[in-house]
């Protein structure tokens, strides 16, 4: 049994981990800390846990989070990197959910998130957690740094067209749209059901923290030769789910045959990625609490432009099932153990 | 592995059923019948199946069912009373998640369903499958009538008071919500997002069918003492979940406190029926896909008038997830085989 | 032209307020304050007024109020009882939207509400603001305590049947649902989107302050003889709308056709409530954006419960829409003055 | 006094006509017409109109539709262009809500639509109704096509960038979001709430119908520089609003500064079309249930890829709400006239 360590259970990726975790049939989970809630029982802020999980919040002890084998950080941007160093060097691997470890140039990232890095010795050892990407890497790694939402669902609906050199570098756009639990937890205005319902619209238009990650994901994928994209979020009203819709411009005449070919060779081996029949539109609700990016491309009127549609529950493939996923890289696991959960439709 | 069978698998009752079967570790799946989608992968109706069932539909052929050690129908009010002789006849044993077999008064059955019942000997032999009432009789049964959604909810709330006679018999009220995944997969204005959505409203004040389903079940309860009891539903705008708020008078000046005990007492050793702590609201969310029932017993202002609230998912612990804890103890297997799932929260 | 202020612009009845006084052609808005966002243009804050409304947030300071005919505080609880005093002596009519002067006892209201009242002499002299009650009593008022969101659909509802003398005082129960926009523009992780929406849940089981409200208006209805109530608030996943079912218990058999004709004549003449046919279901959405009461009356099975269907905007009837109509009543206007908006359907 | 007749009163964009023409000063709503509910009073089917119209649906007879100034036709497509020629004859003029007049090319009509055209004469005579481009031919139409939805959202968005050369032809992409209330009150099972709700999908991405329609205006703006726009159309879980994201590359590097005062040059005389201030972020719900249209503009990370936000209320500006726009530059009332309505927010 893996001895696991949840740091910053109260949010909703924490809440989502250990709703996996819990019913991993190779996870014993040892700790679950919050700062705010230390000594409250976990059913007590979340009742769907009820029955499932005889445990409290606890402080996050250092001596107590060395006895695990892995540790998760499901905490805001800035708490892990205070942390991991020690851990590490106590043997204790980790997978951090926020945004610590993932932008390799630190000034971009102390940039983008308005800190100064505490260990930016760990960046360079960390790895990527995009399985599909990095899976050999992240077996071997102590570190892992799991990626944001919309990143999951852009990287891997643009992987295809990058890898098989189909498509234009410039005048990529991904045009996203994510479901309100992406914002966390958070006592906050604009996310309320009476602000954020029954409306729609863009934010972060001028710059948002994930463009930076999507970008060094795609300049990765093409070898550097991407080096803009247009990344323009917005917030859906309802609570689970991301559906990133791109667009980028061919380079020959590949006709949506051909690519949804490519795109179906590209993941065959793929658990978690599963591209639909041609013609099909992937709705978010088909992966409502699994672990399963849903893909689908298409050349609408046989014009220039590629359109590719990607779902993902940002929650599960977009945060703690991916966590659970390379856990279960990282210690040899099979991938898909703990994560064979069918989405809830309706 | 116990080989089974769905009828009518294209509504919402019948795609739920597959997402828990599939993951029940005792059970095979051997056929999932429609006739108006015979043929089709069932994943193409439901992408959430993606990858996780290689089967089609096929049509309600008696030879395939009777190859099966159950059948599930999920099918409209009326279809099931026309094969379960035959099939009981076979050795197959038979859940119906409507309601063909729950009514034991055969013309009212009749005059609720405006049907003509097709074989009323066997509602004689039937079992009512809610297991808090009648465990031993489902482990025997060959025929079980599984509950309705609401009546699942306001039995399981009243049955410690009126096991208890702890309420006067006269004035119950039922004043139950429920989302729209109730009314099925039907092509109906009344449920579209346009019509249902952003309001809430009451239906079926003058008389609904699962008002005598509830009766039936309280003079049970009562030993015949409740006569009436008055119930209305109101349509949520969201799509699973029912929230039953139960009133009663009290008999004697029982405490919340002593209330509380009792409803503790009377569910300690129900897997599936989970008595918050005093003072807690019980939230439909928390049993999203869960096969949960939730309750909270209060006493407002010390008032004589008692209020029990109650969730279920419709779905689950109010269909198909009560479909297979019944499964689960007419086969003899652990009753949580398969069911321990934990809500989908946020 | 009546010139008018608000004070605490910055909230849902607030906002409200000015999109019905701009349109309003008796009305001359003169200032909206707001401490917080002082100087800020009221368009930044909510754009929907973009284009209607020249003016910035100001001050609440006294001398400009003055300058005003009526003030509407649309506060939290608390703040208005500190400044009225002052407005009435320098000759300003005032309407309270919060709940300063809706408790004629004045330990009932300081226990509820946790605070000392800061004018009690004036509880005495003001009105409570529901037109259908007291609309002679409101036309002289110089100080009008705006009713509930929850009271004013329950005492509408009730009315009839407690002024006919056709129930019995004992066993009233409201059962009330409500939209999140009744809980303000707060910040609070309870009426997040991702918290309160697809979900459904009662509250303030053990206590509302809408209830002391409620028993006050029914007591005075029932010349005293009603002693109790039981209230019990649930949150809807959607933004505008109550609901009230209403449960009593008949003296005699009246039937279901009297009873609506009871209610019919009872509003005869009331611009904004209406008694809808026999046999209809109210829907909130019917009067999102409007001045409205709807009503139905039921009569279920011939039992002895009759139930009342009750429905308003929380934030138009059952809030600024309301605090409107009593302005033109105190004003000598014609009731509908600015009021004539059709509900917003779908 | 303008007699109107309404054709096809029962769907969304008759209720929304409704609701419209009630209130404005200048019209007498002489018969609203529906063959399925002719004889049934338009209340019973929108209780919204409860107290604000006494009519009863009629049948859509020639003779009373003959006696009207302005008929709207509200129906499907394919209907208007049967009665079309008759009513002119009669010299009624005439506003089509549906498609029948808006594809010049009418092989390219009928391809799209499934229909032949039985009055292709009046195509070329119509007017399309986007008064932002057409105000001078609308005034003296007899017959208005009213532009889609989608179309109205798009071409006020691109209009100023066309106008002004500044994009390239090429590689154009509007990704538009629409409320599931634009698919109509048709019994439906893809906008269940139970299916639409809490998920997002894309639609029609192989081809939808106001693609044609916007690639006509567009080409239009151009002067036929413009070949070529991918749209790709989603489903939002709610009712109201449709919010386009638009792309274009810039041929210069103009600035977002200069970006924004071209915008607001170019709608600076707009009653009905607000360009927001540098850095706003458009909200569908700041235009629920008025008449207008939202836009902002970005060049995010001084890229060459501009951005341009535009939102509508699908009912309003995107049909109804700019019928009557368009009725009243016909019959030379103030454009704004019933038209002044505040947005309804929350």
């Amino acid at each position: 049994m893996i001895k696991a360590g949840v740091v910053g259970g109260t949010g909703y990726t924490g809440v989502e981990l250990l709703r996996l975790l819990i019913r991993h049939p190779q996870v014993e989970l040892k700790a679950v800390t919050s700062r705010a809630e230390s000594g409250r029982r976990v059913e007590e802020l979340y009742s769907n846990l009820r029955g499932y999980l005889d445990l409290a919040f606890s402080e996050p002890d250092i001596e107590t989070l060395a006895e695990c084998d892995i540790v998760f950080f499901a905490t805001p941007n800035g708490v892990a990197m205070k942390q991991v160093p020690e851990l590490l060097k106590r043997g204790v691997r980790v997978i951090d959910l926020a945004a610590d470890f993932r932008i390799r140039d630190i000034p971009t990232w102390e940039k983008w998130y308005g800190l100064t890095h505490a260990c930016p010795e760990f960046v360079a050892e960390s790895v990527y957690g995009l399985p599909e990407l990095n899976r050999d890497a992240i077996a071997d790694a102590r570190l892992v740094a799991n990626p944001g939402c919309y990143p999951t669902a852009v990287q891997l609906g643009y992987k295809p067209l990058l890898d098989n050199d189909l498509i234009f570098e410039e005048g990529l756009v991904a045009d996203c749209k994510s479901g309100t639990s992406g914002a966390g937890r958070q006592a906050n205005v604009g996310t309320l059901l009476s602000e954020a319902g029954e409306s729609f619209h863009a934010y972060g238009v001028s710059g948002h923290r994930h463009q930076p990650e999507i970008l060094q994901g795609l300049i990765g994928m093409s070898h550097g030769k991407v080096q803009r994209v247009t990344f323009v979020p917005h917030l859906l009203p309802m609570i689970r789910g991301i559906h990133a819709t791109l667009y980028a411009r061919l380079k020959n005449g590949t006709s949506e045959q051909e690519l949804h070919q490519l795109f179906e060779q590209a993941y065959q081996n793929e658990p978690f990625v599963d591209v639909m029949p041609l013609g099909s539109l992937p709705e978010t609700r088909s992966v409502k609490g699994a672990n399963q990016c849903r893909l689908a491309v298409y050349r609408p009127g046989n014009d220039d432009t590629v359109v590719v549609l990607s779902v993902i529950d940002n929650l599960v493939k977009g945060a703690s099932g991916q966590a659970v996923q390379n856990m279960n890289i990282m210690f040899g696991l099979p991938e898909k153990e703990g994560l064979e959960i069918v989405g809830l439709l309706p």
